[in-house]
């Protein structure tokens, strides 16, 4: 871990946000490109990460009652025409399939052929076709609730795409939930939010805003839709995650009716949520540095890598030895549940070794050379302190704090993001200063301002500035105040941001 | 649990077992066709089992230090066109998509628009895809070896579908393994049948019978295929896991190469193997019976139902109370490192709760009356041992022992099934004899006949009985013999059989 007075990305945050985005999942190993237009390859780092926030996730899913389960990939043309809204809201880009055949062509190429006598639409979400489902399970109350989610692969065709945030395909969850009754079913919708609330904040330690969406940012369909919006830190807003109560809209257009206590035939209500792999380049903007990725440890691919310094080669089956116990030690033990994870990177490529796992961004690495092991210490440094901070530590020590250690950078992630937000979300007032702020060079970050209630406002601030109302907190306060846009009389502050 | 004359499915197994599975398959609420052609929706019950399937084979493979990641849904033409052979293996039927977008046509409706440049054809196998990151990833000998896992859905075109048994879109894993060695990736190929194996035996209770295929029974392109074989009921082989050597082949059309330690640039060798949903099919034609599904503990969604019987209103509360109270101390325990899971079903149907809950298949039924309360016992009925054998037993006592009786049954499912594929398992040495055994009506089973080796006799016995080599067994004992098709001399007996 020689000295290194430049940072390990170039460009650095300040310099190019969006270029430092792309450097650091490059670097980190977690995805790249793939020769599918707009399809990521998701490499074992970046995967593992997902299997640890899908494990989280499902769990708590579960206890909450959610059920699993699985629809086709495919949908038929035809469902998407029932439901206008629907298509409107995002299922015009998507992939067709028109062909269930490969011949040979007059060139000796593969052309396609055996064309369906209806096209089918690659899932842009299941909903469609799990309300069909709904629809036909259920007959009386008894069968209610439904609910259910569905972990899968997705697709939207996107123009212009960027890896984690914004890709053609990309893997997710759905929940969808059928009730007898709209209180349980508003219930619900604010229940996966707090679950998901908690899985981001506890696990991502990216602190979330909770808030409701306005008419114009609701999802298309839903009645209300309420929404988790974190900071990046280019101060510019990610939603990391959404609950929508549907009413009994959804229901109506897919026949989900059930007969209740007194024989009546009735719509039931539903709600839907969903979280991405998005989330990880949230998270990624949210923790790294100008060296790249930091894992939050509660989901990380690993917690602790073991870097053997073996300058000699009569001392490699000591140090080797060495490490190896203190690996064993490590791996025998849990943190939040998990067996901690021990790597131990024993290739001989000098420096260039502290620093790939620097890029990935595991949170502990600790050398072991001769002088370390005569000492029976090894030499710790945590990822989330920079590269300079770094200790020699007692083996014992070391092995027995760990997850006191993990928690440590775990709370320190949350509560430097959080500070960083809170640094950045301000009360703005008079429309001059608001326009100021989202214009000044480098400026941005949250804004409490005032709102009418108009689409016009929003409309008029969205066209001027490309900032939206990300949401309306749940924790605004009512208090007199007048509208930003149009100065007319407010009684609740909204959050203004530019957003990804 | 009042008597019943007949049994819960119908047909029985005896009289059509085609149509005994399908009806199993709808009855135990596993899964259901959906309207989109030859997909299947995979229902709770039916998706927790593949849960925890993909739970267990999970772990095993990662202890072997297999990563698993993620790659695109599509597959460029181009890359088909590349492998003459992998086309002819499977991707000719396969859903091929020509657009990216839908707009309103003539009529109102949606059609296909925005003609993509190249097709793209929905994976049948990420095969061609993984190799080409491989092809990136490896320079040096150093990157070897690399052992990637990915866990999808896949999608293969087919005329005639059989929930889990053969789906246009199925759920599947598919490993794929680079070496520097031949003998590193022979052990690989060996290492991954050694898991498949432990999984399929230990998990779901189903002895297989392991070999290696012929070469007209081999993976295109592969070297060596080695791979698992069961018995169903009907007494037909079904193929429940594959694993592939696949030499440098691959290697060579995926140009995968890397430097060797002197500095030269030589072409890996590589491996594959995939196990998928058709297991689930497997295993329900395994163990199930007339009266429905029977679920392996190992891998069953749940383990235990209760069921209170409540006569008089007044009795609820004191029954439902004793029955949580024995579901919350079984919910403590853990069975094979999974906490036991516990269902209560308290709904007021009669006798078809019993029913549902036989035809699901799960491993434990206790019913809880005000008479069994009294005693402080509960009426446990086990689902191997069909729906006669049924006792009180203390309430203590069944707490304490139940690690116990699902090992019981775990134990007593696999060795039924051993027994039974022991008892339909013949060596014959006279052709006439061996035609007489498939053409018989209602005759079956796994025939060790001797093989000389020669393609042609393959072929005739495949043209004239539908029977194939389903492999050479690998503790196949070498012993003079003749060809059960030709009479040449043949030195080893090969397994025959009828197969799905």
């Amino acid at each position: 871990m020689g000295k290194q007075a430049k940072n390990a990305i170039s460009p650095s945050r300040a310099e190019d946000y969006p270029m430092w985005y792309q450097e650091v999942v490059r670097e980190s190993q977690m995805a790249e490109n793939s020769p599918v237009r707009g399809c990521m390859v998701i490499k074992p780092w970046g995967y593992a990460l997902w299997e640890n926030m899908v494990a989280a996730m499902d769990e708590m899913f579960k206890e909450t009652g959610v059920k699993n389960a699985y629809f086709p990939l495919f949908i038929p043309l035809s469902y998407l025409e029932k439901e206008a809204e629907h298509v409107e809201g995002f299922a015009k880009e998507c992939a067709v399939v028109t062909h269930h055949r490969l011949e040979s062509g007059e060139d000796g190429g593969l052309v396609p052929a055996g064309k369906l006598t209806e096209p089918l639409v690659v899932r842009p979400t299941s909903e469609t076709i799990i309300g069909e489902s709904m629809a036909k399970w259920t007959t009386s109350y008894r069968d209610l609730p439904i609910l259910l989610n569905q972990w899968a692969n997705v697709v939207r065709w996107e123009m212009r795409t960027r890896i984690f945030l914004r890709t053609s395909e990309f893997l997710w969850q759905e929940g969808h939930t059928a009730h007898a009754t709209e209180e349980e079913a508003r219930e619900r919708t604010m229940r996966m939010l707090d679950v998901y609330t908690e899985f981001v904040e506890t696990c991502l330690a990216m602190p979330v805003v909770r808030g409701r969406k306005t008419a114009s940012e609701r999802f298309p369909g839903a009645v209300d839709t309420i929404c988790i919006e974190a900071m990046m830190q280019d101060r510019k807003a990610l939603q990391a995650g959404t609950s929508h109560f549907l009413g009994q809209n959804f229901a109506k257009s897919s026949h989900i009716t059930f007969q209740n206590a007194d024989k009546q035939e009735e719509y039931a209500w539903t709600t839907s949520w969903g979280t991405s792999t998005r989330m990880i380049g949230g998270m990624i903007m949210t923790h790294g540095d100008d060296d790249g990725v930091i894992m939050p440890p509660r989901v990380a691919p690993a917690h602790v890598v073991l870097l053997p310094i073996i300058r000699k080669e009569e001392d490699r089956r000591k140090i080797m030895d060495y490490t190896n116990g203190i690996a064993d030690l490590l791996r025998g033990k849990r943190y939040h549940g998990r067996k901690i994870v021990v790597e131990i990177d024993d290739r001989d490529i000098g420096g260039a070794r502290n620093w790939e796992w620097v890029k990935k961004g595991i949170p502990v690495r600790a050398e072991i050379g001769p002088r370390d092991m005569a000492n029976d210490s090894v030499f710790v440094a945590r990822r989330d302190m920079g590269t300079k901070e770094k200790k020699g530590v007692q083996r014992e020590a070391f092995i027995n704090t760990i997850e006191a250690l993990l928690d440590d950078i775990q709370t320190n992630l949350f509560d430097r993001a959080k500070r960083f937000q809170k640094a950045n979300t301000h009360e703005i007032d008079e429309a001059g200063a608001f326009y100021d702020f989202y214009r000044e060079e480098g400026a941005g970050g949250f804004v409490m301002a005032h709102w009418c209630g108009s689409e016009t406002c929003e409309a008029t601030i969205k066209q001027d500035l490309a900032v939206t109302i990300r949401c309306i907190p749940f924790d605004s306060r009512t208090e007199q105040g007048k509208c930003i846009c149009c100065n007319k009389p407010s009684s609740r502050r909204v959050l203004y941001s530019k957003a990804y």
